[in-house]
C-alpha cells in the first residue's frame, strides 16, 4: 500500500520560516475518484513568493491554512487516470503541493494541472523558464515594463529564476540589461553565462554609484524583485516615463518590522513614471503565447535556463531558507526522490 | 518714473520659508525691447509646488535661483505692447513672477504668456478652475486616473484647488467623489457646496475608517496630493487595478527629516494596481481642451471656483504660509494691489 508524505503548515512563521513551522505528515492514498487523476511528483519549485502565502490575511491568492499541504507548483508524471482528458504517463505541471503524490480532478480546461511537452525541454526549465517564473518575467516585462528597444532595462534579484529571464529577454529585445545580483559569482554568471550587458553587486556595498556607472542613459525599465534600499536607488535613476514594474520585495518579506516605503518614491511625480504591480496568474490564458516564445529562445539557445536541485522531499524546510539566505544559483528546484527517512 | 515691486528668492529654506527668505527689491522699469510687452500683474497664483521649486536639485523644472524673482503664475493686462500679437487691455495670464510688473517677449506661439477671455469667468478662477490647478486636476484625473462611471474617486487636498476640481469632475463623469480634508468647516464645504459625496476629517483622526465607512466598494482611483500617512491609508483600501495619481506631497514638502515612503506600496502588487506621477506642464498643447470643458462645466453652474484672495504684494511671503498651514479656503490667490510700504 503506497502512502503520501507531506509537508504541512503548522504554524504561521514569524520573520524567517522555522523547522517547527511543518509538519511532514505520512497517509494513505485514497482511491481515484470520476474524473481524477494520480500524478506522482518529479519536481517541486520553491519560490519568495511561498513566504507570502503562509501569511494570514488578504492577499491576491488565499493564504495556506494551518493543517493544510503547503501550496508548491510542481511536475508530475500520470501514475493512474480516471480522467478522459489525460493518460498514464503523461506529463504534467500543476500546483501540487509540497508532497510525494497529488490526486485530483483534471477537466478539459485543464484548470489544475497542465500537459506539458517533456521534449521541449529538460523537466526542472519547466519550473523555470517555461514555467511561472519564466511567465512573470516575461508577462511582466513585455506587458507592464514595455521596453523598447535601446532602452535600458534593470533587474535586481538577477541571478534569481525570475531576474534571469528578465534580462535575458531584454537582450533579446534590443535592450541594454543591467543586473543587481548579491556577491561577485552571482554577478559574473549574470554576465558571462546569461549575457547581462553589467551586474551591480549588491553585497559589494555603492548601488548607487554602480547604476550611475552601468545606466549612463539613464533608467527606463526597472524589475523589481527586492524592494528596500535597492528600489529607492533605482527610483533616484530613472528617467522621463520610467516603468517600474513591481514584482516582489523579497527584502521586506521575513521583515517583523513593518515594511518600508521607497522613500524616493517622489522621483515618480519629477519623471513622470509609473510603478505597477503584476501577478502572473493574471497572464494564465495567455501562457501558451509565452511557453511559444520563450521556448523558441530556449530551443535556440538565445537564453538559459539554469535550475539549482535540491533532492529529496525531506529538505523541504531546509531549501526553503536557502531562497531567503540568497544561497541558492538558479532557479530552486526539488527534486522529490524516493527518500526514505 | 515707475517701479516695480519684486519678492526675490535671498536663502534656499530649511523645512518651512520664513521671512528671510525673501528680499524684497525695487527697481525702475526698463524700456521696452522688440517684441515685448509690459503686464501689470493683476493677481498671482501661490501654490504648494513654489515649495519644491525653491530647492535645489533635479526637478521637473529648474529652481529657482538664489536672487531671482520668485516664480509664480498670474493674471495681468498689458499697460504696453511692441508685440504684433496682444493689444494694450488685453488680458494675460503667464509666469509673471511675484511682482507688480511682468516684461517681456510675446510670439505667436504665446509660449511665456497666453490671452484669455475675461467674460468666460471671474478672473481669479483663471489662476484656479481655469489655470493650472484645474488643468492639472482635469489631466490628472482624466488622463492618469482614467475614471470610469460608477467608480470610486478619492482625492485628499480636497478643499484646494486642486481637489476641489478632482472631486468636481469626478462627480460629472458619474463617480463617487469622496474628499479628504481638514477640519468640519473644509469637509463641510467640499460636501455641501462641492458636491462630493462624503469627506473625511484627517484632523479628526481615523481616515482608516473614514475610507471604510464612506468608500464600501473600495477606491478606484486616488488622487493624491499629500503623501505620508494618508496615502498608506488609501494604499490599503484600493481595488484590483486601481490607478494612484501621484500629484504632489504637502504633507512632506517641508520635511527636514527624508521623505517618508509609502509603507503599503505593496498592494499595488496585490491589487496589480497602478502608482503614477504627472506634471501639469506635460499637457500645456492640450490646455484649450481643458479650459473649454471646465470653462462649459463652471458657465452651467455644474462646478464652482473658489478664491482665497489675499490683498497686497506685501503679504505674500505670510500668504505662502497660509498655504503649508492649510488656512486657506478655496484657491490661494494674491491681488497685486498698489500697496504703498
Amino acid at each position: 500500500m503506497t502512502t503520501n508524505r507531506q509537508f504541512r503548515l503548522a504554524a504561521r512563521p514569524v520573520g524567517m520560516p522555522k523547522p517547527t513551522d511543518w509538519q511532514l505528515t505520512e497517509e494513505a492514498l485514497a482511491p481515484l475518484q470520476d474524473g481524477e487523476v494520480r500524478v506522482r511528483v518529479l519536481y517541486l519549485s520553491l519560490d519568495p513568493a511561498m513566504r507570502g502565502w503562509m501569511n494570514e490575511g488578504k492577499s491576491y491568492i488565499r493564504p495556506v491554512a494551518i493543517g493544510e499541504v503547503m501550496r508548491a507548483g510542481g511536475i508530475g508524471v500520470v501514475e493512474a487516470s480516471n480522467s478522459p482528458h489525460v493518460a498514464v504517463g503523461d506529463t504534467l505541471t500543476g500546483s501540487f503541493g509540497v508532497q510525494q503524490y497529488w490526486t485530483g480532478p483534471v477537466d478539459a480546461k485543464a484548470a489544475a494541472a497542465m500537459k506539458i511537452d517533456p521534449a521541449l525541454a529538460p523537466l526542472p526549465a519547466w519550473l523555470n523558464v517555461l514555467g511561472m517564473p519564466g511567465m512573470t518575467a516575461y508577462f511582466g516585462l513585455t506587458d507592464i515594463g514595455q521596453p523598447k528597444a535601446g532602452e535600458t532595462v534593470v533587474v535586481s534579484a538577477a541571478a534569481g529564476a525570475v531576474g534571469a529571464t528578465v534580462g535575458q529577454v531584454a537582450k533579446q529585445l534590443g535592450c541594454r540589461a543591467v543586473g543587481i545580483a548579491g556577491g561577485p559569482d552571482k554577478c559574473r554568471y549574470v554576465v558571462e553565462e546569461l549575457g547581462f550587458d553589467a551586474c551591480i553587486d549588491y553585497k559589494a556595498g555603492d548601488v548607487p554609484a554602480g547604476l550611475k556607472q552601468h545606466c549612463p542613459q539613464g533608467v527606463d525599465v526597472y524589475f523589481d524583485n527586492v524592494g528596500g534600499d535597492i528600489l529607492d536607488a533605482v527610483l533616484a535613476r530613472i528617467n522621463l516615463k520610467a516603468r517600474i514594474v513591481i514584482c516582489g520585495a523579497i527584502s521586506q518579506y521575513n521583515n517583523t518590522t513593518p515594511v518600508r516605503g521607497p522613500a524616493n518614491y517622489l522621483s515618480l511625480l519629477v519623471n513622470r513614471a509609473r510603478m505597477e504591480g503584476m501577478v502572473v496568474f493574471d497572464y494564465a490564458a495567455r501562457y501558451p503565447e509565452g511557453v511559444q516564445r520563450l521556448g523558441a529562445w530556449l530551443q535556440a539557445g538565445a537564453i538559459k535556463s539554469r535550475e539549482h536541485v535540491v533532492e529529496g522531499l525531506d529538505h523541504f524546510p531546509d531549501a526553503l531558507a536557502m531562497l531567503f539566505e540568497g544561497k541558492n544559483f538558479g532557479k530552486l528546484v526539488l527534486k522529490v526522490t524516493d527518500d526514505a527517512h
